[in-house]
């Protein structure tokens, strides 16, 4: 069960850490995108080949130290079907390279739609009388907005082909307090309800390792909501957002950890970009070595806090 | 200024509606299915260019009769790059024929994040020194879950480039109540919080109509939730789904209506299909004649009910 696998292959590899693929155009290389240029006479051609060279080295690069990666669609759809084309290309090769893919997607919408974007994403559709598999990522995240219809879709397929969702909860960014940290009539929080619902939801769905298939989002930039949250949801496995260049440390997250990790860290500036800061700064060549110096350095701040 | 160019189109015509372009393989005529098949080997390429003459016939039947359409995005994504391409050619056709294209994507995601979608959907992509439209929608749903910063970014974009969004506050599904219905400490229902900030939000982007290019989402299947909203925000516009195949009708939004409209009402299945249902069953070669009559019906239900 996808879950189970994600723990087991945390532990082996000691390193409960997500890579987060959100390239943009200044963090390639010139020599990648030079390349990707005298190829492509079409811009977005160029800049999204140069994104699929550039995720390809550092998939290469850390792919036995990290379990897992995590594509930000929004950074492939902005260039159309090229960066369409990049970030299934992108998912395929992550999962070639014995990787767990989560696509962060974030949809959320109505019943009929939800199947629409779980056939997409997770799922399989049918098309004049055949089947296809569009994106093949394990996990994609979703947005609970819409209530309980909205998400249910997902579930038959996760059953089906092994795969799950993270349901955002409590997210990263200073924003998120608008709504998600609203006092309810109950005097609970906003999204301690949210956490409740996800929780329910994944009941059905839970694993050897103890924990559901439908997980969380919950962001590293709250400690205090991150740690109340994993003692409201012990079934729930945890994406958590929002470690380096959003503020969060491994400080932060010395509550979240529980029997079987019980939660994946996302960086994604912080080591696909790695070799642009101060502290890693090198020859761009060398831009795969410096992520996967800072992927061992993370995983030494997080162990550096771990019960 | 878009909002005000709609609600002229909308007097204009007489017509608050907009035409959901939601299409599935078992909605379009068997003559368009075998058409496509013959031109394209492939199953994904050959129902995407189905889908898309479906919609270019759609478009020609109504254009003079509705002001806007809706494409939904998942129902193209999930055939891959074939169903992209025709998302992206289904708007630009509807814009050509003089339509104002309503995106219906419903994004939400970090700062960051939210202004890579608003490249693809209602901005601009720079790539290698060049820039790019590559949606030329011009509104765009979104998802207000993660709070105000993440959806700024899109504000720039819709003072530059003269586009608008409507944000979802009440959503016509009944797992709305899970969450936009708790209960708040301070006595509201969260959707009333949402529709305050949607209205705050938009306080600065008002036009001559008196209408915010900030708009929201109320669903028709809640008449009192609409009509409370409909006060609540007097300056904001209104995208109703939920009339027709989820239950809404004409007599359920007697309380939507007010200065210039101030609304568009949805309707999808009940349009694009009619050719299927018992009210206007007729040979598939006439699914356009069949969606148009449709139109026609339901511009007389809803002004059965204006004051």
């Amino acid at each position: 069960m996808l879950t189970d696998r994600l723990i087991s292959r945390i532990k082996e590899l000691k390193s409960p850490i997500v890579m987060g693929l959100d390239p943009r155009e200044d963090m390639i290389p010139k020599f990648i995108l030079e390349e990707a240029r005298a190829k492509y006479a079409c811009p977005l051609q160029a800049v999204a080949e140069a994104i699929y060279q550039f995720n390809a080295q550092l998939i290469d690069a850390i792919k036995g130290i990290v379990p897992a990666v995590k594509p930000q669609i929004a950074l492939y759809e902005q260039y159309g079907v090229p960066g369409f084309l990049t970030y299934q290309k992108t998912v395929a090769y992550a999962k070639a390279s014995g990787l767990i893919v989560i696509g962060d997607v974030k949809r959320g919408d109505i019943a009929s739609t939800a199947q629409s974007y779980s056939n997409a994403h997770i799922g399989r559709i049918q098309a004049a009388g055949s089947e296809h598999e569009i994106m093949k990522t394990d996990f994609i995240t979703i947005n609970p907005y819409m209530g309980f219809d909205s998400v249910e879709p997902y579930f038959a397929d996760c059953e089906t082909y092994d795969k799950g969702l993270f349901v955002l909860v409590k997210t990263s960014n200073k924003g998120s307090a608008d709504i998600q940290d609203v006092k309810m009539a109950n005097g609970k929080l906003l999204y301690e309800h949210v956490g409740g619902l996800v929780s329910e939801w994944g009941k059905s769905y839970i694993g050897e390792s103890g924990y559901s298939r439908i997980g969380a989002v919950v962001g590293a930039t709250h400690p205090e909501e991150l740690a109340a949250l994993r003692k409201q949801m012990p079934h729930t496995f945890f994406l958590v957002p929002g470690y380096g260049a959003q503020g969060g440390s491994g400080k932060d997250l010395k509550n979240l950890w529980t029997k079987n990790y019980g939660a994946i860290v996302n960086n994604s500036r912080g080591i696909i970009a790695a070799y642009q800061t101060e502290k890693y700064k090198c020859d761009e060549k060398d831009f795969a070595a410096a992520a996967r110096q800072a992927v061992l350095d993370m995983k030494a701040d997080l162990e550096a806090y771990m019960p």
